[in-house]
C-alpha cells in the first residue's frame, strides 16, 4: 500500500502466472492475515513490482475471492456427490464417504480451505463465501439427519450438533496437518471416520 | 492509527476499567482480526479518546497478551488438574474429565480462546502463546497415550493423532457455539465425549 517495494529480483516481464501469484497470496494471507496483508507486501514476497502484479490481477479482493471459490467449489462437489448419489447407497454410507472425501479436499487444498475457515465476513466477497459455506453446512446436517433417521446413528444426540462436531473435527485438520508430516491423507481419513463412527473405546467394552 | 476518533460519547473521566476495555478489544480482534485493528478503532468502538485508553493500557500488544494469558491460564489449570490427579483416577477417566472441563473453559472464555486459536506467531507475544499452547498439547497427547497404554482406547490409532482429532473437535466449538443458542455447555460436553469415546454408531452394531 505504501512506497515502492524493494524487489528481490526484477524482471522485464513477470515470470509469474495468475495461479502462482494466487498461491503466494493465499500463503501470505494465511500467515499474516488477509486484512494485514497489502498488495505491496505481496509484491515484495514475489519479488515483483506492484504494476507487474496488477498486470495479472485487479485487486487483493479478487485474489481472496478466487481462493475462497477454489475451496468452496471443491467442497460443493463433494457434498453434491454425496447428496445426489446414483448408486442407491444408504445415507450412512454417503456420510462416511463425504467425511473421507472432505479430508482429501482439505489436504489437497489446505491453503484455500484454511483461508475459508478463517473468513469473518468483513466484505462482500467474505459474506458471499460465508453464505455458500452455510448452505454446505445445512446440506451436511441434512445428511446426518438422514443417517440418524435410518437408525444408523445413535438416537440420543441431536443431528445438527453431531454435524457440527463431526465436521469440526474434520476442519480442525487445517490447523495442524502437514503434507510432509507423520500421517498420509488416507491414515487421517481412516482415523477420523473410526473415531467419529466407532469411537475411541474398544468395541465390546462397556461404555462408562 | 490515523486521525482523531469521533467519540460516540466523551467523558471527563473514562467510565471504563481495564477489564471492560479488554473485553471490547478481544471482541474487536476476533471480529476484524488483531493485525487489522488499531487502537484508534478500539477508541471509536468504546467511544473514548485514544489518550483515555492509554490511561488504562500501554499498548495493543498488552491487550493481546492479557487475553491470551486468560485463555492459557484457564486451559493450563484444566490440564494440570488432570495430570496431577490425587484421587487415583485412571488416565481414561482423567482424559474424559479434561475433555469435559475443556468444553466448559471454551464456553466460559470463548472470546479469549477464539483469539488464542487464531494466533499465528506474528510477534513475541504470539510466539510465547504458541509455545505455551504447544506444551499443553504435548501434555494432552501424553494423557491420551497413557489411556491407550491402559487398554482403555482402541489400539489401531496412533495416540498423537487421536489427541489432535479429539481436541480439534473440542476446539471447533469456538467457531459456532453461542451461549444463547440451542445447546447448553453440559449438552455439548456430553455430545463430544459420547461421539469421541463411544462413537456415532449405536453400540451393539457391527462397525462397517
Amino acid at each position: 500500500m505504501t512506497g515502492e517495494p524493494t524487489p528481490r529480483r526484477r524482471r522485464g516481464r513477470p515470470g509469474y502466472d495468475q495461479a502462482a501469484i494466487l498461491r503466494t497470496a493465499v500463503e501470505l494471507f494465511n500467515r499474516r492475515g488477509y486484512d494485514a496483508t497489502s498488495m505491496g507486501d505481496l509484491a515484495r514476497e514475489l519479488g515483483l513490482t506492484k504494476p507487474a502484479i496488477y498486470h495479472h490481477v485487479t485487486s487483493k479482493e479478487q485474489l481472496l475471492g478466487r481462493a475462497l471459490d477454489d475451496a468452496l467449489d471443491e467442497l460443493t462437489a463433494v457434498v453434491t456427490e454425496a447428496a445426489e448419489d446414483p448408486a442407491g447407497r444408504s445415507a450412512y454410507e454417503r456420510l462416511r464417504g463425504v467425511v473421507r472425501r472432505s479430508v482429501e479436499v482439505l489436504v489437497a487444498h489446505q491453503p484455500s480451505v484454511t483461508l475459508l475457515l478463517r473468513v469473518r465476513g468483513n466484505s462482500g466477497v467474505e459474506l458471499a463465501a460465508l453464505d455458500r459455506r452455510r448452505r454446505l453446512d445445512e446440506r451436511l446436517a441434512a445428511l446426518v439427519a438422514d443417517a440418524a433417521a435410518e437408525g444408523a446413528l445413535r438416537d440420543d444426540l441431536p443431528p445438527p450438533l453431531v454435524s457440527r462436531l463431526l465436521f469440526g473435527m474434520v476442519n480442525s485438520l487445517v490447523e495442524w496437518y502437514r503434507a510432509d508430516g507423520a500421517y498420509d491423507p488416507a491414515t487421517v481419513a481412516d482415523a477420523i471416520t473410526t473415531v467419529a463412527f466407532d469411537g475411541l473405546r474398544p468395541r465390546g467394552d462397556q461404555a462408562s
